[in-house]
């Protein structure tokens, strides 16, 4: 088992070092989708995505239940899960629990037997933002990614495409 | 005498790495927070960093006087400052010129016998803000950063919780 | 021939830094600032720039082609061109075709005799924009930097005014 982190900002190349880095184990990829096609915007995004990674993917479209979705394909090749911050504000959205969720994650993660690569965000490098609700996403994905960094074996930053090894 | 600077972004586990350095050293810590417990989240803030890093220090609230600050606890163990991008909001808002306290702050540093670890924000990593305000802001706090990490023996990043050494 | 990138956040110190590797190569050294000077607090920021970087410089004032420029500027010593960010706001204010510009800029280096030093900012490490063209402008940046990143011999972070070697 592995988990590997894979943080940075907006379009800095972190879905493609994370798809190399999934590619790179055994077996069938597995692609969980945080994102659902709710526009058309979001639609053009994931088929961009989708071509450059290939079609040799397992895909699942997970929004909320992500635990249960890495339980249901562990045992084969790597996940990929793009992204965390997503998952996060689906969470929030729905009115969930994120603290006890991502800690149910952060907790079952060393029981898998398959790798895990997560992509996340970093969101908290900018002015604090006027929004209240902006400010509260941006701290709870901030220590999101801190309880997920503490459970992984690997982090990457990424800047510019190019990864720094945090861990 | 050593100084060390602690960066990073919202939620990134500075603070905690900073309790962690300053404890490393002997002594009694110093705690000097430059945030006034102004409102009820503020107060709940400063009060769960309180149960983290224990009741054993000694602790100041500073908002403006900095040096006189340290000077005064100088001789005992080591003191964090959490943090320089508050107390530089706190010395805007009052209308003092603040590029000449940060200047004043750099030059007492070699004077100080105890070392200092300091709790930095960087917030320049987003998109320009509308509000000139927070553009303004936004440029001292870079300015500032560079000053003190220039006097700084150590310098770190934080991301995720872990730390990159810069310095 | 050197292709160097140096990205960081606002006033981190990355102008500063890429005046000395720009300085560091043999020959009169060449500045090509992409901003205009268009209104007094432009003007005001050009003019400190300049008053720190010496008058030793070949100076240009290139908003938008950049790489009939740096073909212009070759041959001679490294050129500084300050900063692709700048740029890329103009290009999309002019409409251009940025992604081609900044491919075609991308194929230009290699075939330049100077070295290049590019300033560039990182712009994607807040909180997503409210705002459609403040995000596409993020977007924008991200893919750039990127592309010139992955063009490049060298490319450094900056924070606090400390480089991060990249590549």
């Amino acid at each position: 088992m592995a988990v590997i982190l894979i943080t940075g900002g907006a379009r800095s190349g972190k879905s493609k070092r994370a798809e190399m880095r999934t590619r790179a184990f055994p077996g069938q990829p597995v692609y969980v989708a945080t994102a659902e096609a709710l526009d058309s915007d979001m639609e053009a995004r994931i088929a961009k995505h989708r071509a450059r990674r290939g079609t040799d993917w397992i895909e699942r479209e997970v929004p909320l239940d992500l635990v249960p979705a890495l339980i249901a394909t562990d045992g084969g090749g790597a996940t990929l899960v793009d992204c965390l911050t997503l998952w996060l504000s689906n969470l929030m959205h729905a009115e969930r629990d994120w603290e006890r969720e991502v800690g149910e994650l952060a907790a079952a993660l060393p029981r898998l037997k398959s790798p895990v690569v997560f992509v996340t965000n970093e969101v908290g490098l900018g002015i604090v933002p006027d929004n209240a609700l902006a400010r509260s996403y941006r701290d709870a994905a901030g220590i999101m990614n801190q309880i997920i960094a503490e459970a992984a074996d690997e982090v990457e930053f990424v800047v510019a495409g190019l990864p720094m090894k945090l861990k």
